[in-house]
């Protein structure tokens, strides 16, 4: 009965904490919408310094005992720590203060840099993705902080560079393995599944990325009198590539299947709570069917299966009218998402060997691996995740869905690989913020949700007598 | 045996009569020469109205009765006469006054306008194709002509655009039907099969040309969000093409080759006398190895074969990198060679309709028709035939093999289809005599050689008591 009602207590100061600073919180959020800190453009070079330097001042406000601005080959990353004891659990909290370009600017209806408040919510660049999601995290940290609810060490880790493919981050993790020592790291940049869907995400897709050059001839050559005499290889690699998948939808390389998990029964059950029409999906993407493996869901196939899409294909002439020749080369891009436990360098092994083992012998085919990145998973029995699921059922009133997601987030399995930690995805976003395109938006009742949920999160973490 | 001995009077007379005129011949070719009738410049505009005027010229030097430059819509076409008589068979004579551009002018050894002799060798722009070719036509006739060896009528259209897709010449045909009345058009603007194995042109492959566009999405998906969900469209465009070649190399539409006619023996065996060397085929082109329809020689595939061919493919991303996208639409540019009796809009009409069968209902098809042509067959029993294979056998000392080969003159079956008369290929070119590219050429001996098989054709053409 005590531990119930001091639990019920710290949760009032909680939402007291909040509600008294909700001004400020709002105030703190828009000055760093306002910094036009957009990574991909030379120009906006010292908009990352100063918003990093932002961070550092905004980190030290609340309470942190330490706030660095350290420098990298590219942007710097902003470094804070709040250090309770030294045995004590550590979170490392990880975001971005980079953004997207705000192109095309005649489709915004404010300026994309001046927050505006429209019908409860804010529009701004950054509003959601990642400087909405990033001030969650700290204005969540700094309220249990505050309300002296903090029961574990907390260091924070702000990169510039997210938005153009983190090129500086690995390095700096390499670099600073004692600095980034932690027990989980919480990383709010994704979204939930619905609005009224309350969800983490447990899991990521990984990715194998290739370009196949398939060269026939030394020369373009005139298709009456070369055509029918020797292979074309455009028609060779549309055979190479409607091979690699049958008429279910399955990919035919052998051994690719082999380390998929097939999802257990309470993963198939989540899957199944979370809002979803396929009719809508159709409509949105202005499709008349959809399509894939057979035997999966819509949902369980864009996130749980693994899958094999052409990105780009190029050859021959593709200029006005008709130009009749037998072309020299093509070139294709092609990608597989790939699903927990498949591994990445394994799965990219296995395709270039088949890709090589299936060229006939009347062309010449090149295959290069570009890039690609593990899947991840993130146990649901670890104390974090419980504690997350604690602080999401009370802020948001329902218990969160564990669902895994078909996008990959390189940095994430990087994390695990080079800090040996594993990374807890508090996504507060949704679909219709709009997130890298024109009036991106976050809403202003689920901001100081999502500080609810972070600062539950720190009450409960570590502290497991004291959850509700 | 007074026959012969006046047939064998008449050869000296004319292999004297094209001795006595080397000289001037050559002069005449190379004025011709040195004019820069490039029709696909408007900077040579003037030029193409000085080269129809320099062949009016010529023409009527040679003894023609009427020659005119007639206008078009574009170039001026030239057109001249000789009428015997109006009861005598008629020749018409095609040839173009224009050439092609002589970019790049750095790969050539000589001033491409200025025709020089090197190894016995003309070197210049059109030294073949076609005022070299065209030439022979004119001197052939000249001599027969001046000689006293003319049997039949005889008309001359050599038009300014066909390096530039004959544009004028159809609708100068509908508009000129009893001008260009004729039992025969002779046309001397193709090659050879070798230098020592003579051979006349019989067949010509038609053509139908298709875009394809398949459309999925209705933008550009991230194919970590989609991928695996729907179908991508470059996807299921290759398997579309794919399908439409069987791993024997040939095509699957029901129908396709219902009007394809076998070679017959004869055929079969003028093929088999063409020099011809598989290993020598594939090291100029760079292949190891060649590929196309069972049971089919090489050179029976790339000219009296059909063959599908993928001309051109773009979609998705083909920059630089990689970008994991799932694209929108990708578009292809398809072709099929046809051969003698298959009706290139019935094989369109079957094409258009198998592709539309095949698409498959999560994606959208649209398959547009680019331009196509009729396949060209000439029956090597009518007398015009048996004429050129005379003046050939007297003047090459072999007799030629009629072959057919692999490419499309478009203007050959405008001919039959709006005259109603067939063509005479009388090709004297060589594949050693590079059209269309950097110091194109031509043999000399073989310019007079071409002359004096010109002047047989005219002597023994209705006139059979005379052949020897």
């Amino acid at each position: 009965m005590k531990i119930i009602l001091r639990s019920i207590l710290q949760l009032m100061v909680i939402k007291t904490y909040i509600e008294k600073n909700r001004e400020r919180f709002l105030e703190e959020w828009f000055d760093l919408l306002r910094i036009p800190s957009v990574s991909s453009k030379q120009e906006h070079k010292q908009d990352m310094l100063i918003c990093a330097e932002r961070w550092k001042t905004l980190l030290l406000s609340t309470g942190v005992t330490r706030a660095e601005v350290m420098p990298t080959k590219g942007n710097p990353v902003v470094y804070a720590e709040r250090i309770i004891s030294p045995d004590a659990n550590t979170v490392l909290v990880y975001g971005h203060y980079d953004v997207m370009p705000p192109e095309p600017l005649e489709l915004w209806k404010s300026n994309p840099f001046e927050p505006t408040i429209r019908d409860g919510r804010v529009y701004a660049r950054g509003a959601d993705d990642d400087k909405g999601q990033a001030m969650i995290q700290l204005k969540g940290f700094e309220t249990a902080l505050q309300t002296g609810l903090l029961h574990c060490n907390v260091k924070f880790i702000l990169e510039g560079e997210e938005e153009i493919g983190s090129a500086s981050l690995e390095t700096f993790c390499e670099a600073n393995k004692a600095l980034l020592k932690a027990d989980i790291i919480l990383v709010s940049d994704t979204s939930m599944v619905g609005e009224d869907t309350p969800s983490l995400t447990t899991g990521l897709r990984g990715l194998s990325y290739w370009e196949i050059e398939v060269t026939g001839p030394n020369r373009d050559l005139h298709s009456g009198h070369f055509g029918g005499a020797i292979a074309n290889p455009i028609n060779v690699l549309c055979q190479m590539i409607a091979d690699i998948t049958d008429a279910d939808g399955r990919i035919t390389i052998p051994g690719f299947y082999d380390d998929v998990e097939e999802l257990n029964a309470q993963e198939k059950e989540m899957l199944a709570q979370v809002p979803w029409d396929d009719e809508k999906y159709k409509a949105a993407i202005g499709v008349e069917a959809l399509f894939g493996e057979k035997g999966y869901s819509t949902l369980e196939r864009n996130s749980c299966r693994p899958s094999f899409d052409v990105c780009g294909i190029w050859g021959g002439y593709t200029g006005e009218g008709a130009k009749t020749i037998l072309p020299s080369k093509v070139t294709a891009k092609v990608s597989c998402r790939l699903v927990p436990h498949q591994d990445a360098e394994k799965i990219s092994a296995l395709f270039m060997d088949y890709i090589q083992q299936v060229a006939p012998s009347y062309i010449k085919v090149k295959i290069t691996h570009h890039h690609g990145g593990q899947a991840y998973v993130c146990p649901i029995d670890i104390p974090a995740y419980k504690a997350a699921e604690h602080g999401f059922t009370v802020s948001f009133g329902k218990r969160p869905l564990a669902v895994r997601r078909g996008g990959s987030i390189p940095i994430i399995p990087a994390f695990e690989k080079i800090l040996g930690v594993k990374s807890l995805l508090m996504g507060f976003g949704l679909e219709k913020n709009a997130i890298h395109a024109p009036n991106e938006s976050f809403g202003i009742d689920r901001f100081f949700t999502g500080i609810e949920a972070v600062a539950e999160f720190y009450r409960s973490y570590c502290n497991t007598s004291n959850v509700l």
